[in-house]
Formats: structure tokens, sequence, C-alpha cells
């Protein structure tokens, strides 16, 4: 029974409720990582005393206080634990870590069980996991297929239900390309938002840990848990997070327009991307074509610009004693950076500057962006013949996405036509996190695989309570800063996230303002009034003060009465401001206000 | 009686309202240039033919539209003007400008009228201003000291009154020394607040055009219409301006404790740092006595670091063909270059970052700082002895500020024991440009010196009201929340801070609401009203969530109309709200009518 437990947070809590012992759930990890009969995933086990260490220190079994209690989880190797090896997959530079690394202490102290370290592309270079001197780990879906890199043993053990989550981490893509290859989630953060003390750096000003789960519901909650700022670590960002996501009902999603789609020839992966954004449109979504040509102009300066001198600081010791203890291919790589001057590196951040206006010009045109999480895929095979190419190509859609300061989540989708997996990645700004964990939720929902290696279903989505937590103020907006409209993201820089749709009590008078550009709505309250739409979004309370600021008369805050007969804080309008306005009560709210407007 | 006129903005527009000719004001600042008897000053002075030209665009006075309407204006010789030569005080690298510099284009759109341009330790490199292949401008008050750079003959025209204000760049503080060494205001603005586009770069990651003029007034007006958002400078950033910084009542000022102040010995000048801080104190600053270690430990970056590279990719070619071009000293400086790899780069970067973090805790802890914007003075001949020595230490309280993304201001303080000048710098953190601009006000206002070296006394400061602070919001109340009366507390509990009793707008109706205990104010705006008497406190703006969750129906906060024209924040009351309530207009005020109340 034990055997097929599937180990998802939710599946375990709800096992731990029922009595189980957490002995006997890393004594089942055990088990499957014998099971799995893969050499190559794991670098290190911990030893039973490790494990009994934390064991003994998760108390009596209590998810409010401890979220990931009992949880088991593996960590890539070059994230250090205390007393265990970390090799960065590569013997030379192994040593003992003295300390967990920040976001592995944060997560044990949160009731999650390390299990092991997992294999790697050696310091973290490359993006297909074969590039380790000890044995490469198989894909756990397809041995023929690469298993992605460089975190390519985390992305393994979580396929095959092995632990519930693990650690890797991202620099050009990889906490995302193993993810698509195995059929798992990928959640790659904003940067600075997890801590990189106790990791080995590839590129410091780029890194970032990541976490690879079955469900975006539990990658989500694992970097809720981690993300505490950490002031030791100088790129360390305080981030406001949401605690449950929650997918607006419209939103803007940019995809790469035909021209600038690559697919390498691969058109079953082209149909698969097809599909999903069909997927996408079902739920709410608003498809915009983007030229990615300053995207992918930005992918190619990671490994042909200066930032590979950034992999050189870290073992130019190592390069120069005993340079055979890298691999040719990741030496040749890094060695790179032997020809590059100072004043090379600032040419290189000026062009990247002027990169990044263009791209950013392209999307802050949208809410977020989706794009193939990998353009096709990569044998085993293929890759003895080039080692360098097709690693590349895997790198099409996730190169640009660090040095553009943007978040991501690599999501499963529906299985494709020849039965490898379907994946997309979600992308937006910098502490969008929840926003596009939000969506990648419902990709997930709505794709039939089981999950990764497993054979599991997706678990009931738990019901989110659309309501505020207790460090929020709910707000109803009824106009332009409803999702998808044009100041919604007044809202969401703050950190805001969607509530629910739903309506005044059937008292009030709605009035399209006098003035503008900008159209702006107007609410008042009154005897003769009828139930107009609006959207309750949660703030977090401490940003309320900064929203207010940009409220221009004749707008405020005050109580609304809701259709539901509850009160929320929600925007107002003086009667004096209702002067020249037009009456448009009868629309019910502004969507279909603009709407009739669109269609005249 | 052309002779004696200031040149300052408010002294010129007024002598403009008179009818006075702008094509006199540019004869009167031709001939002061001859009555300086500089040859230094100048590089180039624009030929009749083109002043016509700008003047023939000015069209009447009209100092709304435009606000620089016939100010005379003189630009540093990195800056492109249309049709005009750039040097960057080095003859080999001059080239005509096909276009004027975006920032010069604002202000010639805004009425400036450019007379020449100025001469400039080479390349931007120095802050010395002797480091010129053309005659060295002299100091306008005291021959023998330097004039300061590298913006040499842009502070020193303004000095001299002969124009109003001037155009420099500042990359380690040559915006802010010269100002210092001459008597005048230096505004080193955020960085990417003013394009840079059509300017020969330094260190294009750190450099920023600067405004010199006689007044903060003058400067800050000169900054605000100059601040205009160029899209095609990469390095932009949009910014928020006020439009009339006013200092707080009170504020903390973070000052280098007594171990770290470095005077080099001088001790007039440890004195008439000492004297500012008290008057800073007598304006109602806090002094925070910090230690300045970790900022330094970045200025020492500046010149010994990496950043040298920067100045390296702009004359390479140069460099490299004509080397005998390049002053030796400034190519002394500039080829330790040669020595730094992409690596030492990156790992300046990773230590600037670090240290960074430690300067902005002690930054974060105030919400100024104030520095002697020189240490000490250095004489022509101390610099012909040690070239560099003197230079780096006129760069102690400057070289961290752009590296920490930080803004400043050199404002003259009372003329020295010793009659030399005075002056300090104000520093805060990015987009704070009003902020320091209002304190610097308010010391210029305390200083008894004439203006630079023209003997005009400082023109009559407008009137300053105490606002909020950056982390604040301005809130209006009219009940009980006023000092004193019942609910005052649930402002004071959140730390807010009486900030001015007042009045709204003559427009406004006061009701007493139905219901209660506790009586309850309402207040609507209405064509015909009255005005009502209010308070405005300061609420921490991260507090003002939980102000808000407490208000309600059918009271909210929207935006009052002041009796001065001005608006805040404040509480109003839905109409529907004012069924069965008293209509109290008439007497003006809550306590007005709680002590008519009280006397029934």
């Amino acid at each position: 029974m034990l055997h097929t437990l599937p180990f998802d947070i939710s599946s375990l809590h709800a096992a731990y409720a029922q009595g189980l012992d957490p002995a006997a759930v890393m004594e089942e990890a055990h088990r499957r990582i014998g099971a799995a009969g893969d050499p190559g995933i794991f670098l290190h086990v911990l030893e039973p005393a490790a494990l009994q260490a934390q064991l003994a220190q998760l108390g009596a079994f209590d998810p409010d206080s401890k979220p990931l209690w009992g949880i088991p989880f593996a960590i890539k190797d070059n994230i250090d634990a205390a007393g265990e090896p970390t090799t960065a997959g590569c013997p030379a530079y192994a040593y003992e870590a003295g300390a967990d690394a920040f976001v592995v202490g944060v997560l044990r102290a949160a009731g999650a069980i390390l299990i092991g370290k997992t294999n790697l592309d050696q310091f973290a270079t490359g993006l297909v996991g074969v590039r380790t001197p000890f044995p490469v780990p198989l894909n756990a879906l397809d041995p023929a297929i690469v298993p992605g890199g460089s975190s390519s043993g985390s992305a393994v053990a979580v396929a095959h239900g092995i632990v519930s989550f693990s650690l890797g981490t991202d620099t050009a893509g990889s906490g995302r390309v193993p993810a698509a290859l195995n059929g798992i989630v990928g959640l790659k953060p904003t940067l600075g938002a997890l801590s990189a003390t106790g990791v080995v750096p590839a590129c410091r000003t780029l890194d970032t840990i990541s976490i690879f789960a079955l469900t975006v519901g539990d990658a989500y909650k694992v970097f809720a848990a981690a993300a505490v700022f950490d002031p030791a670590d100088s790129y360390a960002r305080p981030l406001v997070l949401a605690e449950s996501p929650v997918a607006a009902p419209t939103f803007r999603v940019g995809v790469p327009d035909t021209a600038s789609r690559r697919f390498f020839g691969d058109a079953v992966q082209a149909a698969s991307f097809d599909a999903t954004l069909e997927s996408l449109r079902e739920r709410g979504a608003e498809i915009v074509e983007l030229d990615f040509g300053p995207l992918y102009a930005i992918a190619e300066m990671l490994y042909d610009g200066v930032w590979v001198a950034e992999r050189y600081t870290v073992i130019e010791a190592l390069l120069r004693e005993q340079p055979e203890a890298v691999l040719p291919v990741t030496r040749a790589i890094i060695q790179r950076a032997e020809k590059f001057s100072a004043a090379d590196a600032f040419r290189g951040f000026y062009r990247l500057q002027d990169l990044r206006r263009e791209a950013l010009a392209v999307a802050d045109a949208v809410d977020l962006l989706c794009v193939p999480s990998i353009p096709t895929f990569c044998t085993v095979a293929e890759l003895e013949a080039d080692p360098v190419g097709p690693n590349s190509r895997l790198g099409t859609y996730t190169n640009f996405v660090n040095l553009l300061d943007m978040c991501a989540i690599a999501v499963p989708v529906r299985t494709r036509a020849d039965g490898r997996p379907g994946s997309v990645t979600l992308i937006a700004g910098r502490g969008e996190d929840a926003r596009i964990a939000a969506v990648a939720a419902v990709l997930q929902q709505d794709c039939a695989a089981p999950l990764g290696a497993t054979g599991w279903p997706l678990p009931q989505a738990a019901d989110v309570l659309p309501v505020a937590n207790r460090d929020e103020i709910a707000l109803a907006v009824v106009g332009a800063h409803m999702s998808g409209l044009p100041l919604n993201h007044e809202l969401t820089r703050l950190g805001a996230r969607f509530l629910r749709a739903t309506q005044t009590a059937p008292n009030y008078r709605f009035y399209s303002l006098a003035g503008g550009p900008p159209r702006r709505p107007g609410l008042v309250r009154s005897e003769a009034g009828a139930a107009i739409d609006l959207e309750v979004w949660a703030l977090p309370l401490s940003r309320f003060g900064e929203f207010m600021r940009g409220i221009p008369q004749p707008l405020g805050i005050g109580t609304l009465d809701l259709a539901d007969g509850s009160q929320v804080k929600g925007f107002l309008c003086e009667p004096m401001g209702t002067a020249g306005a037009e009456d448009i009560t009868h629309f019910g709210g502004w969507r279909a206000y603009m709407a009739a407007l669109a269609s005249t």
C-alpha cells in the first residue's frame, strides 16, 4: 500500500493525518531509489543517522506550523547540506559543507526531510544532464532522450516519485529544461527570492535555486516556504508573495509569432504548443503574437557573451592547477572567458541594456509570456555526435529569462501525439511568480497526463478560498483596474492577487466620467440603482498606502455593499465628479460598456 | 543697469516681464565673458547667428509654457549641441555634433538659450579641472585654488554670473566638487533621470548630466524641465518628480561619525561642517552619526576598480592610434583598464554588491545623508607637485554616490572662517531628488554668503509648508480624528504625526451624521459649500491599509481640495450617508460644532 502512495504533498499529508509514520515514508523513498534502478540519479544518499536526526526534530504532525512536515526532498549537488559532501559534479572540487545552504535550512525548519544529493551537469554548465563524470542519469520517461540539465538528478528523482520535490539551480534554463523532459513542474523564481547562501555559483548575477515538483501547487507551496529573505546574500531581494495564487478570469498571453517560433523541424512539438494556446484561450486568455527577436538576441549573449567569465571566477584556481579535473566540454566552454577583457564585459552590458529595452517593450505589452519549454527533444545518441549544438537548441526559450530578470514556470501539458511529454513555460516580470503559477495550475488541470513517470493522476485541486489573508486588504475594482485592463498592473506590481468576480448590491449608479482618455468609471451608491460587476483583489496591507496615493479626484475608497450581503472596501466616486458624466448603469459593468463602445 | 542684473531665473524673468529684450541679455552674457578675463572657461562660444536662431524661436515671454524662457546657459564640452564642435577636452577626439544632446534639445524647447561650451578635465576624468590641454579655468573665488572638475568651466561660468545655469556631467563627483569650490549649487540627479543621448560617456553605467546654478531653486527648476524620459537611452529611467519640493518639519540626517569624518587636517572645514549640522538641527533635523566605512570602501572602488574599463571603451581606438593625443595623467589612469579581465570585472561587481548591502543598511536608517562636499581644498600649486593624490582626496565624499544609485546636491553654506566657500552635499536614494533639494533650499536660506563670485544676494524664497516624508501619506481629518479628540489615537497608534491645520477649499458641505454616539462628521464636495476646518496628518505609508480597514460606511478616503489650491487625501462621506444628517456647514468645522453643542 505504501508502495503505491503518491508522494505529492497533499497525499502525504492526508496519510500523515491518518497516522502514517514519516520514518516509513523515508524507507519507502529508499526503496524507490532502488526500484528506479538508476545509479546516476543520486550522488549521495543521506545515512540513516542523518535521516533519524531530521525525523527527531519533526514533533507531532502539524502542517500549519510546518507546511512541509515529513515531506522527503532531494537537492542538487551544488547546494550545501551540513556535514554532507558537495561536489558540483566534480570530485576534485568536492568539500564537506559546514552548514546547510540557507534555503535548505529553511525547508528543514518547515518540516521537509532531506534524503540525498543529486547529479548534475558539472558546475551547472549545460542543459543536457550528461556532462557528468558520474553515471549519467536516465530520463525517467524515455531513456533514449537526455534527462535534461543541468539539474538532471533532481528532476529525475521527482519524476520517479522518489521525493515530493527537489531543488535545482537555474541560470540558463537548468530548472526548466529537465522538468520539460521528465514531465514535471519546474519553478524558476524571481532572482533573489531564494537565498544563494551555500550554493556553488554558476553566474552569480543570474543564478537562482529552482524547484521541481509533480504539481504546480506543490512547487509553489515549497517556493512560498523557501522564500525567506536572507540578509547575508547580497543579491537577495525581499519579495511579497501571494499565499494561494488564483488565475484572473482574463489575461493577455504573449507568444512567439509564426516567424519567430523555433521548433527545429519538430512538427509534433509545434502542434503541442498550438493545442496549449487553445487551452489558454478556453481559460480566458487573449493570445498576442509577438516578435521574439530581441529575446533570442539576449539568449545568445548568455553562453557566447561575457557572462561565461562568472563561471570562470568560480573555478579559476582549479582550471589553473588541475585542468584535467574538469570535463573537456565544460572546460572548453568556461575557458572562453580568458579571451574577454573588463572592457569587453562592459561592452556586453551596454549591448544587453539596449536589448533589454527592446525586449521589455515586447513583454510589457502582455500579462505573461508562454513559450514551449524546449523547442524539440534531443537523444543521448544525438548528443554523443555533437555535444554542443543540441545543448544550445534546448536553451532557445530559456536562456533570455534570467538576463531579463523575469520569473518562469515550466508546466506539463497534454502528452504529445508521439507519447513524449508536453510542456510549456510561462514567464513574467520580477515578482510575478504567483501570477504565472496560478495560470500554470490551470494548464496542469487541463492536462490529462499522469505525473512524471509515476502513473499517479493529478490530485484534486484544493479549493482556494478567495478571501484576503490577514496581511491583505480586499479591494473591489470596477474599471480599468480589472484583470486584463490597462491599470491592472497598478495592482499586480504591488503584489495584489485576484480573489473573485462578483457584483455590488443592486443599489449603485455607474458612470463613465467626463475627461480622459483613459475613460474612468465612477460608482455612486444610490436608492435607485443596479448591481454592477466588479472584481475583488487582495492587496498586501502594507502596500495599500502606495495604491491610495495614486487615486485621483473624484475617485476614492469607501465601503461597498456586495450582492451577497457582504461588504468590501472599493472604489467610489464623489457625486460632484459625475457632472458631465454618462450614466452607464444599464450596462451593468465596465466590460459590457467598453464592449458596447468598441462595437459602435 | 543690465551690468548689475542678477542672472538667477527669477530676477531675469522679472526683468523680462518688464520688457527686457533677451538679445540684450545675451549681449550682456558676452560682456561678462570678457569681464571675467579668463580664457579657460569656454572652449567655444556660439556665433551670433546661432544665438539669433535660438532667440527667433522664443516667441512672446511665456514662462508658464517655457519655464526657462530667455535663460542663458552653457554646457560642458562633452555634451552635444547641433552644428557645434564637441571636444571632450581632447582636440584629436573632436567632432561636429549632428544633433543636440537630448537634454539640450529639451532645455532649448523650454526656452533656454545656449551661449557656449565649457572646459573640462579631459574625457571628464578628474575632479580638479586642470587636466585640460586648453588654458586652465581659474577658480572664480580664488585663483590659487583649483576650479574643481571635471566640469570646471561650467561651474566657473555660473559662479561669475555669465550664465544662469550650466550643464556638467557627474560620474565620481564632477557635478559637485566644482560647485563646492566655486560657491554655487551642484545638482547631481538620480541616474537615468536625464538622458545620456548625445553625451560622451565616461562610465556609461554611472554617468549623469548634472546642473550648476546659483540657487537651489534654479537648479531644481532646470532639473524638473530637463527630466524628460528618453526611450532611446537604454539607461534612462522614468522618474516621478515633485514640482515644488518642500522640507518636512522633522527629518533624520545621517552624517559621518567622528571616527569616519575625513578633513585631512583642515580644522576650518571641520568647524564649517559642524556649524551646518547645527543649522540643520535648528531646522528640525535629528542628526544621526553613522559609520561611513562601507561608503568609503565603495568610493575607493571607482578609480581603483574595474569601472575604469568603461572609460577605456570610449577611447580605445584613440589610445591605440594616437596615444599622445591623450594627456599623460589621463592616459595613465585609463590605461589601467588593460590589466583587468572580464572575470576581474565580475569579481568587482560581487564586491560592490556586498558593500552596497552594508552601505544601504547605513543609509536606510535615515531620511538623507549630509557630508562635506569636499574634505579640504587643493591649490593649483599642490596639484602641480602631485597630480593624483589631491585629486583623489577631493572625491572622498562624492565617489560612492553613483555606485550606490543615490542622488545628491551640493549647496553653499556659510562662508568659512578663512573666507573660503562653505559647502555640504545632501545625498539620498534613487528618486529622492526633490526631498534633498528641499532641505538644500533651507540650508541655502541660512547661508549669508553671496551667490558664487557675483556678490548677488539670495533671492527671496517662496514659503514652504510642512509635508509628508516619502514613506508617509498626508491625510486630512475633519472630525474626531483631530488632535485632542476621541479618535485621534487611531492615528497616533499607527505612528502618524501632525503636519498642519488648514481648511478645505470653499466648496464643501459638512454634516453631523445620524446615529452614534459617537457623533461622526461627513464631508461632501459641493458647488454650494464653505471652507471647512481640518488637520493634515502624516501617516506611515505602510500602516495606511490598517487605518483604511477601520473606516466604516458611509465614510471613505478621497482627494480633498484645500484652501491654498493644493490637494490632499482625506475623509469624505457618501451622499447616501447624509440621509437624516444635520447640515453643519455654517459652523465651518467640527470643533466649532462641538463647542456649540456643549454650550447648549
